[in-house]
């Protein structure tokens, strides 16, 4: 990561999110890292009191924000606009996530991704922080939006390809642990300290079993893409349910793709210890010209045309947007920050919680537990300041205040 | 209740299960009861140093057991029997249970319940402390082992002609919360202290929300006879799962109606609080001669003909049994006290847990609570006396020691 020494930085405040809980107190910031969080300070400070200070959040599952839609354009530029438009809602590191596509276009991705990662400076925004695959080794029985002609057989050697592509960038790998190939894969991905996340699986318990002892150690889009819950055949996610240790992440809360129930019990089950926040979002205004694609879900089919796109609602009602203007296109999926509001009072200890799902758990995930995640000395300063109705009033990557 | 007056009698224990935890001293009893539990004691004891003295379990949810099946003969013979082989599996009280049968035979069913209740003695065995009605007001889509023929429109008159011959002893009903009818019989219920459960239903989430609202507490048999989970519509599993304030019963941990993971989530979901254990045994060898029924969970056939029963199995293979005898009869269903032994090493904390959802929550659901259930000042003398591997050593009903 390139760019110029940062100057020393100090932000008071007296609700500070850290491992420990709430402190009143100074966040001492030399070139991009937090130096100390002190009682007290003697020098020049910016004074947030009033205002909480809490870690960025990590979207380890995102394929698109604003203007960029790196699943499916798979090019720098994607990336830039990506890594530009993400601190506007609260996300200060990420991983790029691919999706199953035609193996030239997964490979060109995995290189745009590797140039994105080393070209990084924190004047661009949020970190990308590598690389999570979804897909290409998954069941065509789950397909959920994924392409079912490019699904491919799990191998160590297509793997390790890819991850040569990428420049080692890949963290984190979606795959269906009951396709033949996936066990050795995900044995050959713990060897290489990269997670592995059951996700569009048909496995049944027992192969999930078989995969957590290979060493599975998350679930992607709990509930989504996989074998329901029976109590006969618990399914992956009876398997979710179970397995205490497993991590599992859940998208966006809408309200459409899992009823806010659902998320409680799965909360409940996995703990702020073990549940994970995401978006899952795309960056639909940034899809290729002549994209055609119906969302089941949101029941609208998008179409983008002459460089702009049109949303179609099987109401008949049609929304036109340009893709070029982030105010425009910010309101076509539900965001992170917009996704953590509308959990927040249902966990057990509000931001604290947050602080948990939505930060530490996906910095263990993506392998950056030791720079990302939490305020607290030698990490990276990469710092939300909210006010109490969680808008955001500053944002930092590595100390860097960037633009709203 | 009749019989003769009591004379004293202490049991000293160093392991003595309380609602506040294990404790060592003596249990006095008098005329039935509990008068104390003290520290010391003056006087003569029975010493039980080494063994446990725990509750008895109290079995809400039991069709019959041994040589007796309620259900299936409805007579008070079946009672008889019943009570006196169910203190040699560690049930001192229990809910006959009846199931949807034609109109006729629940009548009788009812009559007999109310005479055996009315004559029952502590030297007859465990105590009936009222009825358990399995419908009929349940739903054909979950039929379960219930008949189809006899499914009745839900109706507060109708249930109410039911309790009056059951000489007001109806004190749990399963039924299912989204047939026309169900609301206001279950506001009723809630009205006359009697439990609401739901089982044999396809009801949706909100439906069961609806239920909630109007009185319902419980679930029947979780899992099973009831629209499953997903995470767009949460069903009743959902529910029971997401509701932390009902209870929800299992049935004897055999691992083939439920899954021992499937045990474990839900526990952790329900929690010592609200976890209630039943064993939903039948008492085959009592089913009417020339009865012919298969078990589509334990892939056998049950033909009982020349007073005797056969069991075909799916394999070919025959067992026949000598109804008459309990020992021959004893081994064809697992009992109350083999399933405690099989969740045992699962609860949270052992027999502590034990106590809670095998004696203290099933006596909350049976209207009991005031005097069955934990092993207190007050509290009916219902006491189990268990060695280190959960063998029964003696058994008290009302302070009566009882035929093992």
């Amino acid at each position: 990561m390139g760019g110029p020494v940062m100057s020393q930085l100090v932000l008071k405040s007296d609700r500070i999110i850290t491992p420990q809980g709430e402190v009143s107190g100074f966040v001492e910031i030399r070139d991009g890292k937090i130096h100390a969080i002190t009682e007290s300070y003697l020098g020049d400070y910016l004074d947030y009191t009033g205002k909480t200070l809490m870690p960025g959040f990590i979207d380890i599952h995102i394929h698109g924000w604003g203007r960029g839609s790196y699943a499916y354009k798979g090019n720098i530029e994607s990336l830039r606009y990506m890594s530009e438009d993400l601190p506007k809602v609260g996300v200060t590191a990420y991983l790029p996530t691919t999706s199953t596509m035609p193996n030239d276009f997964l490979e060109s991705s995995l290189l745009a991704a590797k140039e994105h990662i080393g070209e990084y400076r924190p004047d661009m925004g949020a970190e990308p922080i590598g690389i999570h695959m979804e897909g290409p080794y998954i069941n065509k029985a789950y397909l959920g939006l994924q392409r079912e002609d490019s699904i491919q057989q799990p191998s160590i050697e297509g793997f390790d390809h890819f991850n040569q592509l990428a420049g080692n960038q890949v963290k984190l790998m979606t795959l269906a642990p009951e396709i033949e190939g996936s066990l050795p894969l995900i044995s050959h991905l713990r060897d290489k300290g990269i997670t592995a996340s059951a996700g569009h699986t048909a496995a049944t318990f027992d192969e999930i079993t078989a995969a957590i002892e290979a060493g599975l150690q998350h679930f992607t889009h709990a509930y989504s893409g996989m074998r329901g819950f029976h109590h006969r055949e618990l399914g992956v996610v009876g398997a979710l349910m179970y397995y205490q240790d497993t991590f599992a992440e859940v998208a966006k809360q809408t309200g459409i793709t899992v009823k806010p129930e659902a998320f409680d019990i799965l909360y409940r089950l996995k703990t702020d210890n073990r549940m994970v926040m995401m978006s899952d979002c795309m960056g639909y205004a940034d899809f290729p010209d002549g994209y055609e694609f119906y969302h089941y879900l949101r029941k609208e089919t998008f179409i983008v045309e002459g460089g702009k796109l049109h949303l179609k609602h099987d109401d008949g009602s049609v929304k036109t947007v340009d893709p070029c203007c982030y105010q425009e296109v910010a309101g076509l999926e539900m965001n992170y920050l917009e996704s953590v509001r509308a959990v927040v009072d249902r966990l057990d200890h509000g931001l604290c919680s947050v602080a948990k799902i939505a930060c530490e758990n996906p910095a263990i995930l993506a392998g950056a537990s030791d720079r990302k995640g939490k305020l607290a000395t030698g990490m990276d300063a990469d710092i939300l300041v909210l006010d109490d109705e969680l808008n955001l009033v500053d944002v930092y990557c590595h100390g860097v205040k960037q633009p709203l």
